[in-house]
């Protein structure tokens, strides 16, 4: 005994001994009633000073660990709460427990079922930005401005609707694209999945459907299905989604939500043209279906007119826009907002509240500060124009070297590729991950089980060098296939 | 024009110029393709340096709200994205979309329905830590300790499951509880709530029914309610819940779950004794109802034996364990987590990943920077003295002031009081808030609308001069009442 007591680097060893000695208590290593060493043969057991075994013991023995006799030693005390073997064999099955909403979860989990990339693949299925261009240093420095200011509020309860200050930001940022907020407010979520998460468990199904672009994102379709919605997907085309497709359904059924990304819209990366925004606003207000807008990436526009979010154009009251930082800045902060009519808001609170309390303080805290300081637009500025080498590069390779139908991505972070009818990006796949380079077939994006001859390549986290040979070993591959 | 721009003190001025043109430029109050004032123009108008307003004109022309003709100067560009009025005047009755869900958790919400403190009030209504014994310095070495190993890895996506060295530092210290690990994993989630809310939504109902203490915490009466479970409360007495209306209970209906907080029981305080735990698991193994262990303040413990929690107890696979470091240590970082049936966190893995992508990756890693460092341990130290301090204040002022009939609390944050039947708290509340102190009246933790002759203190945020104070005040009201 006490020869397997290893001590790390750095933490305090009186937490290390007394963490070893708690193990063989509650263990088993060491009985009820037990003498323990002396401190100062413990402390040449493990090596460590008398002192230090000083502490560990008091420690122990003010968790009631272990008791001591005055003049005698310390001893291990009553294990009070050990109860073990009381329905030791009783085995739940838990699978057999889960319900239909935890089965669906797990079939559309896509990190369980994705594609996995090994070391030294070159890898196009990250959408994520690229944390060599994060600035820590500015980060850091907001987070000691503000754990300075109010450091105490920070680390207390905080308030489910969010905190103040950012989003106060937020309304007047929203403001400044020419959102009319009068009537509007803003409830803070962890990300923006939990925003539409949230809006999903609220809604009364009337029709039970939902609308939407096809293809869209994974994680949208996912959350429809968990919450019981059937969805209609609605064609993509250049400029956006199909109008005359978007009128059909919509004078064939009710609906009781349209979810469009009408910036860099996942997969197809395609902006939607200020025409088609006006059109469908229209349409959506004529046939009464509200409007989830997804502000995906809208804040990195490389090129071309300004163009304003959905819910700056009009729509009344009927437009519920999420937001996110965490995919452009840092999606370790899991920092979204839902802006959207302040009755719809109340109760979203309410929910959120039930669900998670509050989101992190800290986190909203330092993206606020973080965006107060200016921080970000130096941050978006370096981004844009990285992204848009990148972004540059990829389309000049694609052309050169793949032999595809359509190409699509305004800018953004990522391209979307289609071949003829027929041709198999999952077969491709299989290829080109021989050969180091993976990237993501398109039929997770589809609603209706299309999209077999289609692919997404994110290169907002592929270096130039890679993005010129893994494009160039996809294109080899495909007219291998052809 | 011009006249009404603000400078704040701490943004970069360029941004605060920036701003105030695009708001104009989105309100209409500059119109497309209007002649922008020449930079010293607005440099003069503004106050501001000519260079600032420079940037401000680029970031302008970098956004495409405003476009330059050599030599003549800036114009605004068309409002590209503009199409308001477009279905504005339609609006949607969000009320009326709202489901059984959202309705239920607005009702449940205490927030809005609960007694509101007003400033120099003596509030008992809490049990959140007092932020005065945050010790910020150490949370600040933490962070920045984090930050300097892996900052860019914080700042990016992480995993559903949690962060690594935190699932690894937790799986390791309830080991050192006397927890047998084998089989069982552990989920990271945004603190004790959304842990208890993702358990509820994967059960199937067999038969809808979950057991529980009576009285229990609110919040998960209310999520009880949220996920369409029935609730079945048992009474709480010395030493935690009645073993005998349990059996009955078990004898006459199945339950999918039983919920339990076995340590400083919110309201009542009580501590399940060791006898009661073992019987408690061997009755529950026998009916074959898995536990759900609320792992509340179980650090808190003052004096006394260690009890170890119900999970190092035996159960087998059948026990779920939700603990949180938010209520003890920094309610602010949205951190606790699930122990439990590796297959069952692989099912919460997945709804995790679908509500939320991730806890967030910043207050994960500072946390485990500070428990690694040991911080916790000092922290923990003097908080238990301060509350032990507080604590044994308040029992003393109860047992001198107030005429009660049963006092319970063995330590925590919180008392609980009842008087005879018949008595009104709520009533007791309404001449209290008058004299300037509140609590928390019992009725809302009873899961059959009983409790109105009980009260919850909670003293962690009191001074100690008020805690004398607060409690001579409701003394003398429940006398006059009597």
């Amino acid at each position: 005994m006490f020869t397997d007591f290893k001590l790390m680097d750095d933490r305090p060893v009186s937490i290390q001994v007394k963490d070893y000695m708690k193990r063989l208590i509650t263990k088993g290593g060491l009985q009820s009633n037990q003498r323990l060493p002396s401190t100062r043969e413990l402390s040449s057991l493990l090596n460590v000073s008398r002192n230090t075994v000083v502490m560990a013991y008091s420690d122990l023995e003010e968790e009631g660990l272990i008791y001591v006799l005055k003049g005698k030693g310390n001893y291990v005390a009553q294990a009070a709460g050990s109860v073990a073997d009381a329905g030791q064999r009783w085995q739940v099955d838990w699978k057999q427990q889960m319900n239909d909403h935890a089965r669906i979860a797990e079939e559309q989990d896509l990190m369980k079922r994705g594609i996995r990339s090994s070391q030294g693949m070159i890898s196009f299925t990250s959408i994520a930005p690229d944390e060599k261009l994060f600035d820590i240093d500015n980060f850091r420095r907001a987070f000691l401005d503000r754990m300075s200011l109010e450091g105490e509020v920070l680390l207390n309860y905080g308030y489910a609707k969010g905190y103040k200050p950012l989003i106060d930001y937020l309304m007047h940022d929203m403001e400044n694209k020419g959102v009319d907020m009068a009537g509007k407010d803003i409830l803070i979520t962890n990300g923006f999945t939990e925003g539409l998460d949230i809006l999903l468990s609220v809604l009364t199904k009337n029709s039970g459907r939902i609308l939407c672009e096809n293809p869209t994102h994974h994680t949208a379709i996912k959350n429809f299905k968990l919450h019981g919605f059937s969805i209609t997907g609605i064609d993509m085309e250049a400029g956006g989604i199909s109008l005359q497709k978007l009128e059909q359904a919509l004078s064939r059924e009710r609906y009781d939500l349209a979810y469009l990304v009408p910036s860099y819209q996942n997969p197809t990366g395609i902006v939607m043209s200020p025409e088609k925004r006006r059109a469908v606003i229209e349409l959506m207000s004529r046939h009464q279906v509200p409007i989830l807008e997804d502000g995906f990436n809208e804040e990195l526009r490389y090129s071309g007119a300004h163009v304003a979010p959905l819910i700056a154009s009009g729509g009344g009251n009927s437009i519920v826009y999420v937001g996110s930082y965490s995919k452009i800045l840092f999606p370790g902060l899991r920092v979204g907002w839902v802006l959207a009519d302040k009755e719809l808001i109340d109760y979203l609170v309410s929910v959120k509240r039930a669900r998670s309390i509050h989101t992190s303080t800290l986190d909203q805290s330092v993206l606020y500060q973080y965006l107060h300081n200016g921080y970000f637009e130096k941050y978006l500025k370096r981004a844009k124009s990285e992204y848009k080498r990148k972004y540059e590069l990829a389309v000049q390779c694609c052309q050169a070297d793949i032999p595809f139908r359509d190409l699509s991505g305004d800018g953004g972070l990522h391209l979307f590729l289609a071949f003829e009818n027929g041709f198999d990006t999952r077969q491709l796949l299989n290829i080109c991950r021989e050969r180091g380079v993976i990237f993501t077939p398109g039929t997770i994006f589809y609603t209706d089980g299309g999209g077999g001859n289609t692919m997404r390549l994110g290169f907002s986290r592929v270096a130039d060098a890679d993005i010129v040979k893994g494009i160039g070993i996809i294109g080899q591959a495909v007219k291998e296939q052809m």
